[in-house]
């Protein structure tokens, strides 16, 4: 399969970690946002949202969002609990990482490296959902070694992408420290260098 | 079980709807986040997200995010398809519903019928994403019945929640007759009706 994805992109990153974690073949395809090669024809063909990551199976069908192509990789692995009550809480956290994590931790890092804004000129009102963020994710781990049961799942391959890059946006990990050890545990349970 | 929701908000109508398609008894809980009744100290002691919709069930479990729990709650059903790679479908649409969907329609109608805006002053930015939503459904939905397949999914029903209320914001769905004609088919395989 193919892989078409941006390589400071975490969402594209993620399901670059999943296919190798599960040792699935992989291609990266380099598709850089800022020369708008997500917005030429012959990519809205492929995906008329005009987003990356997108995944084109050797097939030649294609599948788009990122939790969305690393569920469907994982069906029947580790990374997804057994369990129909701890799956439902894993997807719970996926898609509340799509809702509320992506769009904070992300857009602040991503208005930083790619939109010139710096630390001191981020909105306040980003900066504070945030903090949020990293807040809850505190609150959660700090009784738990991962989202959800006692192994990892896809819930924390997703959410660590952009967590860890958070301090490209200011954000001091050591105020998390519950956040800091997950991101310890996730580090060494799956290989998250990048293509 | 028990749904902590708020009369205008098609996340949480989702559920309703799908509980009440599968014939799953469930108990309104009306929760007004104008008056910040998510953001008490038992709300969040039940959710600390601070988010509607939030279910509880009998044995005292919690889960949020409508997505998550239209899935829990249909795993099974035929709103879920058997084929793995529909239902990976499926994910796609729930994902980028969450994502690129309600991020626009649902803010855009927000803004006007809860936070004073009116069509004219809504944010440009936000009514080309909008346009561009609707547009992408429009491209879709010209080709085939529903998003995935020859039958409703769960994909349908939360896709149609914020597109039916869009009128609110100004947009005028016959501007977007393969979407209109999308709804009408939803309509008539779910009852939609509210709490």
């Amino acid at each position: 399969m193919r892989l078409y994805g941006y390589n400071l992109s975490g969402n594209c990153l993620k399901i670059w970690w999943t296919a190798r974690h599960l040792g699935k073949p992989v291609e990266w395809i380099e598709t850089d946002l800022l020369k708008g090669e997500h917005r030429t024809p012959e990519f809205l063909a492929r995906n008329p949202a005009g987003q990356v990551p997108l995944v084109e199976f050797d097939d030649g069908r294609m599948l788009s969002q990122s939790n969305a192509v690393c569920l469907y990789l994982a069906e029947g692995s580790a990374l997804i609990p057994a369990d129909a009550f701890e799956r439902a809480q894993m997807m719970q956290w996926l898609f509340w990482e799509q809702y509320s994590h992506e769009p904070a931790l992300a857009v602040a890092r991503g208005n930083i490296i790619l939109r010139g804004a710096t630390i001191e000129t981020l909105d306040p009102a980003l900066i504070q959902r945030c903090n949020g963020v990293l807040d809850l994710m505190e609150h959660e781990l700090s009784s738990r070694p991962f989202f959800v049961g006692n192994t990892p799942t896809l819930a924390d391959l997703s959410i660590v992408a952009y967590t860890r890059l958070c301090p490209d946006a200011g954000f001091r990990l050591e105020n998390w420290p519950a956040v800091s050890r997950w991101i310890a545990r996730v580090e060494d349970s799956f290989d998250l260098s990048g293509p």
